[in-house]
């Protein structure tokens, strides 16, 4: 289960921008990746520690560091002295729980964003916070170190010569970054659909307690899928209305078609919604339905035997004159009464529409 | 039933402009049509290729190219080398689960619609995404190719000399275009009604699950209207403010009108919301009125015929001295009462309304 | 019942401006009256055809000229080469399905209202479209011909020397017809209260399933109001903002006081429909209120006669020892117990107040 | 009960400004009091009529005129006439059902307020329509006459010397009156709390039918205040962004103030609100829990006894061959099995928690 | 339980400004603790009286001076006179039922926030008013004096040379109080997520109505914080917009950071109401459900023994010609049939899958 709210009280009266790590440990020792590239050619390697990666001297390329995980404060402190990063960036960075935002600081971009997946195998969504520091020739990014990363594909594209991303600047290679997280949320919202889809089915063969249970599971995880996308939302569409000078207007462009994929997201996260309330209702009534139709049966077997046992009671009394006992076709007489009643409620029924 | 959220996903990693089609596969050969007409006269033909609509040599004229098929990225990819479109708007033509938008891009419009029709004899609604290109002189549209055509009126326009269409520029052109698109709506938006009209008396007369089932299928297939018209609302209102060049201010009151009509499809989409929601109250509603009404006839029988039977039990017991039983009139009697107690309780359930 | 969503398709692949009337026909013949005033008299008439009321020479003098009846398109379309009015005005006149709108079109104002009346007698709201077109001298105002008039005590005050009117120019004339198209929304609301007074006083006393029923029906209506009423608020209010220069400054503060009034029919009908919810849910819990004391009529007939019921037929066994069917007291023994379960029985339901 | 749509449609057709009483009629003779001060002195006195409150010749003094009952339009068209009012605001004063509104015709500003109180002893909310005349130098003040005057606290003020009001303008006089009404708007609130809280009791005690008809009568209620409240918010904000040069600078802290007394209102009210939907659900679901342990008495008292009647009705059978009948312990081994097929039940349903 | 409402009403009459205490009092003897220091020193103490804080010479320093209890209003007053604070800001402080707000006085910002805390121990929230005037060159901050303070780790920093406090003026001081405050509400949210947890837990395993009544409450004291936190996040935000020149630019930066902070707990809030929402749907469905499987019991119980108990009256009854009782095999037969016909029903529902 995804929790869904932030804890953060553990840090209550530590002074803004101390470094500490918030949020879910994950165990992983930071790894530093380098690329360097220009449209000329590139070239890519781990780095054992943060200085490694310093100064960021030859303006003409683009660098991009890549930290993944981030558990241990001292790496993010050291990328900090290094840039010169605010103090409260580097808090941000640590604490795992953030909201995505952007942050104009002047020289730099703060980007925070989360990851969502859903790998294969498993029943949830995983979610990563991956934090973007976006200078004029470079970008820095940090991940929590999930297994898997959604970011192979473009280290591909870089290493082909003649990429668009070869081509263009530190910008295009952030919008790139963001742009591989949202379409991670596709994935997400189609195996949302599949549970929804087969929920449904069950809903109309076979509804049981746990459906409803299910329902509310979904319901969580498509709240937390709405908390991450809607703030996306808002990212990239200041990252696109391009305030900050270190956006040239050429990625404007492609920023735009980014925002329109979390429209479609958000779109599609509604309508999910509006499908889920209604299985709600479909539900409820579907349960009123089997109890009118458990009701009704019971009604007909107290209605047709209820007066049967009466008349078998009557005939089981001791008066001592009760002439009908003596009739030689009193007992044939009683059971034809019996099946007359008997027919008769049946017919009854059927015109009420209750068999 | 209409999928509701867009699938994407297999696309995830690739680099922004890949000429890939996403969406549901038609199976439909492209064709291009191409118009070209000014006050004076004009000129209509199949092309068998695409090199053979190019160049649009003449200034005067407005030339209206159609391509009924997006399967086959080829064809979208020359149209866009010719023009010199941007690679995100190939993308966007090509991947047919586009939320309706319109993208400036100096030179050239790029609008996307949703095109929805309910043809006689099948149940469900069929949509089609149609993209716009509108340049100074040319509108390129591309639809998926599903059957019938909604433009064959306007074509017949065009052929038609002295109307306003021949006389007006490429902007009055894609108008018409969107403007048959909104008139699209409205037949569906009837179907809709007509169903919800048939649903209400079903409601009245015979409610089942059935009918709650209907409703849910009804109520996807309003959030699959309200989620075209709305951001078509949008589109047509940017275009209308008049902030390309590309549109002739003479065009703009026309927009208007669209977006007019645009206006009266979500205020009846929302009429129509409110009553499915409403007859949702009434189903549950004649639900729990109907138990009642089970659950009355159970007690009125419970009623009565418990106390008869315990009456016959107690002249059935073996006691002795049991003064009744020897009496000559003990069994009329008893039937007396009988009959006593059963008025009695008639009366009490008049009383109570329960008969 | 009200229609509610405005069927349009069937002018579908129509080029815009075609003058074809769409909605419900009236059959009402067209009668064309003419007012013409100024602060020192009036005359007045009934015209046989559109020419004779044009052109509209005397600058100085307000003219009003309204048709009555817009079933044939021919005086529309004569009144519209009189004034040189835009197709799309002449098409929305003859559309009576319009959503109440304000279009400045420079040298007039095209407004169109919808009038709401509950004739005594009748059960329902009749509806009716009105047009005005304003120019700087001149009111023309469209009606569908309904039964009734709600401008005769408007022309009564023209004809009366001295009025406010007749000082005024043709905004404020406007203003006098919006005002008394405003008023009759009012007359409509009273009915609605009047109706869910009544059905409240149904509702505590005597509900039933035709009680649901007119709950929804009057829902219906209330949609009907409100899609009328809020897009008549915003006519007013552009007009208000004096955007256009055919209204004059002193008319603003009678516009203020109409915008006021759609305002109050706004709140009032947001009140109604706040109760109208509040009446669906008293419903409810009345019919499980109900529900539950039917069950607990069951279960107290129940608990009592079962035991007792038992009892006697244990008597009734046929074992041949058996003590207490022969002892002398045992028959009244028997009743005194079963009074005493009875007795009991009761004191242990009041207990639990269900009796 | 509180009527809470305004009737108004008595009126319709009259022209605008036609000086006629709309609304509840108290029968109350017109009451004049004037009051005129300045920081040296003030002098207080009941006039006859209105011509001896005017002309308002000292600029240097504040004058104050309270009409008490406005169901006679005389004096309010006198005192129209001696200001010079628009024939607008007079009509408004005339008609109590007001929307609260503030109207700014230049020279002066009209203020229309709607003043709640709750009487000790009266089990509603009496309202009243309270109208400001705010010039530069008077405050003319309508109340409708209802007993009991909040202004009382006020006039004493005045009379003390060295108190704010005296040293201050007109102004700060027509602010110490919004807040004197909206000072009254707390103890209504808490009245409801009161009553909300009482309910919240009953609610957990002993839920009756009535319970949920007192929840929708203060539902009622607190639209009521809502709609009132509401506009006041407007209102006052409108006033204190200083739009009007009659509003001095220094007034507007005070009118900061008590734009958050209305904020605050605001906020309890839909406190109370969301209070109110709680109480309902907490309603039904207890209606629904009752339901449930009337059927599971019901279920246990027939799961029990039925199988014991059917056991004491095969012994009671008449076969000639039934080898139990003839035994010696029969008797005592059936009272046996019935016990121990009731402790068997009981255990069963102990175990399944419905005992 | 947390009162909900702000009671104010035995204030009203009194004019503006007027110095009683409101709201719930403390019994707290107010505690005067005064705090002056710049980047080189500090020095801290607690203060017998106000004047002895006063006046606050020394230009470079930043003087801090809590007061803690309000209940007495001579301190405020006291304090008011010093700083020639205006009357109503010392209203505000005496009245602890405000909502949070932020006033620009030019000289000095006066901020009201509101405190929770959830002490061990305590099942409920504490609430305290914190008022805040911020000089030029000092704050002035006020408490209820409920115990345990959350500015000590604050004092610490202070005392603590080389922190950022130190550096820092007392724009970045109120920034710290506020921030502490906000810090506050995590640890809410935090017990509010488990309480919502363990209801949950106890929804699955064994709801009953004490589950609905915990909801409820749950409910009302998220009210409670979203009341609280909402004009929050309006006060930091118009804080950090940087319109008061007593606020420096680089604290804006930090006020950012309060204001994600409060956007978090905003977010979570909703998030917690809406898993609220969803568990009173489960807790409702699973009545329904269980209420179901109650009456499936009861109808089997009664369809099986029903049928049975009517056969043994049928062979109970006194005819003298019933051939069936003078069988040898007769009783045999009786129970045989008995056991076919439970298998019979048995089997039945199994099917029906009510077993």
């Amino acid at each position: 289960m995804v929790a869904l709210v932030k804890k953060r009280s553990g840090k209550a009266g530590l002074p803004p921008g101390s470094l500490v790590h918030i949020g879910k440990r994950r165990g992983v020792k930071p790894a530093i990746t380098l690329i360097r590239y220009d449209e000329a050619g590139f070239e890519e390697g781990k780095a054992a520690g943060v200085s490694e990666c310093f100064p960021l001297v030859d303006e003409g390329r683009v660098t991009w560091i890549n930290v993944e995980g981030v558990d241990d404060p001292d790496t993010v402190r050291q990328v900090g002295e290094q840039l010169g990063l605010h103090p409260l960036v580097l808090e941000d960075i640590l604490n795992t729980e953030q909201r995505p935002k952007l942050e104009d600081y002047g020289g730099y971009l703060y980007i925070v964003l989360r990851m969502l997946s859903c790998p294969a195998g498993t029943g949830g969504i995983l979610s990563e916070q991956v934090s973007l520091v976006l200078g004029p020739n470079y970008v820095i990014s940090f991940q929590e170190g999930i297994e898997g990363d959604v970011f192979d594909p473009l280290r591909e594209r870089i290493r082909t010569a003649g990429g668009q991303v070869r081509k263009s600047g530190a910008d295009y290679l952030a919008y790139r970054l963001i742009d591989s997280v949202v379409d991670g949320y596709f994935s997400v919202l189609e195996r949302l659909e599949d549970t929804i889809d087969s929920l449904e089915g069950e809903l109309l063969k076979d509804p049981g307690p746990g459906t409803i249970q299910s329902i509310h599971n979904l319901k969580r995880e498509m709240i937390f899928l709405r908390k991450s996308v809607w703030p996306l939302r808002e990212v990239v569409s200041s990252l696109e209305r391009g305030e900050s000078s270190l956006i040239r207007e050429s990625t404007g462009v492609y920023l735009r078609d980014v925002y329109d994929h979390a429209l479609r997201i958000i779109d599609s996260e509604e309508t999910l919604r509006d499908i889920l309330s209604g299985m709600l209702d479909i539900y409820l009534s579907s349960v009123s339905t089997r109890l009118n139709s458990v009701m009704k049966t019971l009604t007909i077997i107290a209605t047709i035997f209820m007066p049967l046992t009466f008349l078998a009671g009557v005939y089981g009394m001791n008066f001592r004159f009760m002439p009908e006992l003596e009739w030689r076709l009193g007992y044939p007489v009683f059971w034809s009464l019996i099946v007359l009643i008997g027919i008769g409620m049946f017919i009854y029924f059927r015109r009420k529409k209750w068999l």
